[in-house]
């Protein structure tokens, strides 16, 4: 038996088959064109095995998650050109006829997290920080967000002293989380990619700052067991400034234990998460 | 058959006694003193009710709720004089061989507005914005928070631009939610009591743009199908200032339908949250 993973991500799909045991057996990226041309592309890979009994998709959004909305299965409104209005999900369904499943990314990583601890993590918040920024939330294996998934990236934070001259580039809200921390925020503070920054800039400290804060909003609301951080922008040096700034801000207030194991990296390597995640959420789907 | 409620505030206490229909019978009032003679008069108030069959308890915290914490039932570690390390839910088991629910102020108010609404609202976050600042959420008529009680009075936000020189008055954080919008501030920035300040004082577009914050947290958080705000300090007219700050922080970003329905003050009248709340959780405890 085999399972299916898309990956769909603004910039590129990441499609793979997996066995049970969530082990990668293929894998294939390419490119995210236009809707026709790049679900195309997944329809003709997942062709090739024969043994594929079901799929999970976790993709970029807004999606639309619930089930009785005509709308189920799309992209929905996206700034992202061509994709608005996308029914993915049917487009899929056309192609196959096995059990898929529809999810947003960040949901497909923390729920590669939370299959990767065995399941023993009652709840989870999956962060990812990269182009954009994005959370999922896992509580006793079940997604949070009812009648839509949460867009936790467009919370507003307390800004930093040294960086109140930022006006943040989220096209829609100037300076909430994502238009404050997302890897493009580097080269408009800059004028480098974040890659080309030194971890002793003190940019990284403002960064810090805010990814704390979202640390911290999400303590303070959803008190999960474990927060986790993928997506380019991160790396262990970073998060050793952001439990920093995490202690200061918290001061004391609710005590999470050790905070390495509270905040850190994703356990799935390379950005896998969300691959395990998909193959565990297919598997599940064929139960 | 009748089912008791305690309200357990840091300034009063409130025990009522109700039906099955969670209609009062008998209630009464008493102010919060040391933990002792608090607690004894909570006791003695529900001896005289031999039908009792079950209590709930929805208390000011911060309170231990892990079942398995050999401070299960404890009001923890509270800046409030006393009742620091308090054996609440312990004291009650010693006097009442009957099933005893325990949970937070907020969760109870959050499950009267639940069963208010016949249970059809599949998630909801009660706001409390008086002497302090907290929220209690619920799933499926789950709480959420399964390894303790969010704190969310206690995030941070984007500062007013005419409020940058209030320090807010939290003693853990200065300037968190609580620390903002709680009642006492009003004193603290105009030196008088809110329910002297009118509403075309400035402040209140202030507290509006904090409170709006906080509802947009949630809504990118959790996505509740409905945000509910009590406590003092709250009106029908202040709500109508924080939908306003509210839709110009969303900006089109999240579309929760008509904001009338989504932000609004509790159904059940007069602080009565909780109490509805209690007699509820009490019969679930009886199930
Ligand atoms: N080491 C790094 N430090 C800071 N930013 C980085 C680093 N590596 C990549 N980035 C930034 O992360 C973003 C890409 O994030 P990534 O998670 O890899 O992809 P995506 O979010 O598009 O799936 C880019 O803006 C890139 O400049
Ligand atoms: N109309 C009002 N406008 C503003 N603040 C008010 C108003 N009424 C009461 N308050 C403030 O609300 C707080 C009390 O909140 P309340 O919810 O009644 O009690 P508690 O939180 O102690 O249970 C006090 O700080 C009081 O000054
Ligand atoms: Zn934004
Ligand atoms: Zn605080």
């Amino acid at each position: 038996m085999l399972l299916g993973s898309i990956e769909a991500g603004g910039t590129k799909f990441v499609c793979a088959v997996g066995d049970e045991n969530f082990q990668v057996i293929n894998r294939i990226e390419f490119k995210t064109t236009t809707p026709a041309e790049t679900l195309q592309k997944a329809v003709d890979y997942f062709k090739q095995f024969t043994e594929l009994k079901a799929i999970s998709i976790s993709s970029f959004g807004p999606i639309e998650i619930i089930k009785t909305s005509a709308k189920y299965g799309y992209i929905t409104d996206t700034p992202k050109i061509n994709w608005s209005n996308t029914d993915f999900l049917g487009f899929m369904k056309n192609n196959f006829n096995m059990p898929i499943l529809w999810t947003t990314d960040v949901n497909g990583s923390a729920y590669g997290e939370y299959v990767t601890a065995n399941e023993k993590i009652k709840s989870l918040t999956y962060y990812t920080i990269g182009t954009g920024v994005g959370a999922g939330t896992l509580i006793n294996g079940k997604f949070l967000g009812e009648t839509g998934h949460p867009e936790i990236g467009h919370i507003r934070l307390k800004r930093h002293p040294d960086d109140l001259n930022f006006p943040g580039i989220c096209p829609y809200h100037g300076d909430c989380l994502e238009g404050l921390v997302c890897g493009p925020t580097f080269q408009a503070r800059t004028g480098h990619r974040g890659e080309d920054v030194p971890l002793s800039d003190h940019v990284w400290d403002i960064m810090a700052y805010y990814v704390a804060q979202a640390a911290l909003q999400t303590t303070l609301s959803i008190l999960p067991e474990k927060i986790v951080f993928g997506g380019g922008v991160v790396s262990e040096q970073f998060l050793d400034k952001v439990r920093y700034e995490y202690n200061q801000l918290m001061n004391d207030y609710i005590d999470v234990g050790d905070l390495e194991n509270y905040i850190t990296m994703p356990t799935v390597k390379n950005n896998g998460s969300a691959t395990v995640g998909n193959f565990a959420l297919a598997r599940r789907k064929l139960e």
